[in-house]
């Protein structure tokens, strides 16, 4: 499926308009305000950072995507340039206030208005600066404000993230529209709301907003984007934190009412392939764009006795800042690799293990095979890097991407100061 | 109980010989094989890397040392430079031979020599220059070898690591004395011999052999040997990769016979006292000496609902780039601690949570107090870092050391080629 990356995807989806202005939360002065409005109520289903510290939005849209049966949502609003975590009850009401602000600027029902936020922690949110970006917002809201929008949930990236995917086909017809943010704090680990249940590897603000004009059920879209997340958002790491306010939100209008999503149809695979290829694509950009890096990496692991296991492996290459300063020293150094699978806990036969750096195979048996540096080198030396690594002993098989480690991100992150 | 850092540790302890050579193993001509002998048989207990990929000398060790009903060790040989490590069966080969010529050079019968290897990854070890270096080793055995020992064994460190206690009370008399060599791929995870279970958070190698003249049965001292590891060198973390060839060797000669160290009794009471602070001088001496480090970091989690709880939440702010990157900017940044707490998968509640930099508290109840910004910046620029969590959940309590994360970390591992 062809994924567009050009600017604008959330307002190319029929009865989108949006917003991205300056309200003065950014020092820098630039946009740090997007809003999103459906003009139409939409299903919403999201999925939230299982980090224990959980940042007031979280805990806002959470408590309301759970506590409504079909929600109509309307509008999400985001800020940018603090992140109203760790900012106790007085977070909270601000988080509230935030949505309740942007409902009333709009003219639409209480509960109506999804919200989230990235930045400083521990910072209380300037509210008559919010303030005074949602009702700007509201004045500039357009049919083509997809690309202001998406420049202004960004913080420490370098470029806005944006995707799209559209299904035309006999028998169905929709179309799915995405932005993201994140840079640094990039581990995500999102389940769906309320979800008792942490995934294994727990790891940015990464922030996402999704919008689709597909016909479809509350639930079957949270299915739908809990499966696109484990295969996407879930699938990236940049530091291996994972941050307090780590969002992904999907809506969808139902206006394509010729085609209802409904579990085990054609149309839902579809969809759920369109989205898949939405997040992947939104995820890569962001593991490209992580702090300091010169390279998108992918590493994919297979052979191993389980998909889990196998995503366990590829994490442990994909985090290792062994690896990362490697592949920024365009060093084939593949014991750092094994190594790192080694200690991922995947069950390993050593004798089994191969792995390729690109095209060219460097270990068969977990021992070194005769292979060209140079020519090894070379594949380092590209913008992505693919990492493969075979276990032998079954067929779970996992891709994540990450990206290299280099003096950028330390110059990043010790320079900027709270 | 005072331990001595300054150089020969190992030779201080009656009965033991020590040497190290230079035999070409390290391109630069300096030191890379160290042996240590001792006049009596002793007794021995080991602790090894978790990871898959286990070096061609861990698994030697490990078969002497479980095979052995009470091992009479004489001599322990330790090269640098060449790991020996994803060699395949003719590493294992080498890694014997390794042994044999030593039990050769010194007259001694078989399975009395143990053996450690730290270096570059897949590369057979050149028998040839080793061969050489032990012949050259057994001529300079010298009681007052230690220190050239301690200097044969590292690699990236630099400087070497030594540690000595000595208790003599009315009833008990003996002596430890230790080296340890690790500065990257350092999160060692290590367990006693023929281990099944992995401990929960797998992570250079670091080698270390320990000496005592203590009388102390083979069982015993494998058991003092597993707290002593679980408390100091199952605590540290550089870069969060665990080694394929970690290893810590411990011998007992029993020449203070006059004090058998017996399960419950004050005379082991003491033994491990002092065993634990010998190991964790020479773990905080890894750290502190971490790849491109600037500051020793200590993290303490306290209030959690277990110890293991504490260490997983401890670790994970120890691991994370973001606040180690902090520190060597030394900005207070509190938030990316707490994120890294939240993130570890240790029960918390966010309500509770207050942190410490060195004696100043930033945080209670999960949000930002009024501190000094200065004062705080302060605390960061000093040689030792102390950084304590309170979980305020229950008792659960654990302290581990890592050290900072600089450029000149990049440096030295984007610009090592393999």
């Amino acid at each position: 499926m062809q994924v567009d990356t050009s600017p604008g995807a959330i307002t190319r989806i029929p009865g989108y308009r949006a917003a991205g202005v300056a309200c003065g939360l950014k020092q820098s002065g630039q946009l740090d305000l997007a809003l999103v409005v459906s003009d139409h109520p939409a299903m919403a289903a999201g999925a939230f950072t299982t980090n224990a510290f959980r940042a007031a939005p979280v805990l806002y849209d959470e408590a309301l995507l759970v506590r409504r049966q079909a929600p109509p949502i309307r509008a999400v609003v985001i800020n940018a340039g603090n992140a109203n975590a760790c900012t106790g009850e007085a977070g909270l009401h601000d988080a509230e206030r935030m949505a309740r602000l942007t409902e009333d600027a709009l003219g639409l029902p209480r509960d109506t208005v999804l919200i989230m936020s990235t930045g400083v922690i521990g910072h209380r949110l300037p509210m008559d600066k919010v303030e005074q970006g949602i009702r700007a917002a509201v004045q500039s809201l357009s049919p083509s404000g997809g690309a202001a929008a998406a420049r202004a949930i960004i913080t420490t990236d370098l470029v806005p993230k944006e995707a799209f995917a559209r299904v035309d086909t006999a028998n169905c017809r929709f179309s799915i529209g995405g932005m993201a943010k994140g840079s640094g704090m990039i581990h995500p680990t999102l389940a769906r709301p309320r979800s008792a249940s942490k995934l294994p590897h727990p790891h940015a603000t990464m922030l996402s907003l999704i919008v689709s004009d597909a016909c479809v059920s509350a639930e079957v879209l949270q299915d739908a984007l809990d499966q696109a997340v484990a295969l996407s958002f879930n699938r990236i790491t940049v530091d291996g934190d994972t941050s307090t306010n780590d969002t992904v939100l999907l809506l969808a209008s139902g206006q394509e009412k010729a085609t209802e999503i409904k579990p085990n149809s054609e149309a839902y695979h579809l969809f759920q392939t369109a989205l898949n290829e939405v997040c992947i694509s939104l995820a890569k950009q962001i593991a490209r764009d992580g702090e300091g890096a010169t390279r998108l990496v992918e590493v994919t692991v297979r052979g191993a006795v389980s998909d889990s296991e196998a995503e366990r492996a590829a994490k442990a290459v994909a985090t290792s800042p062994l690896v990362k300063t490697a592949i920024f020293g365009a060093d084939p150094n593949w014991g750092r690799i094994l190594a790192a699978v080694g200690r991922s806990g995947a069950q390993v036969d050593p004798q089994r293990a191969k792995l390729w750096l690109g095209p060219i195979q460097l270990v068969s048996a977990g021992t070194p095979l005769n292979f060209d540096v140079n020519s090894a080198r070379e594949v380092l030396r590209q913008s992505e890097v693919v990492i493969c690594v075979d276990l032998g002993l079954a067929s779970g098989e996992a891709t994540v991407w990450t990206c290299d480690l280099s003096y950028k991100y330390i110059e990043i992150n010790a320079e900027y100061h709270t």
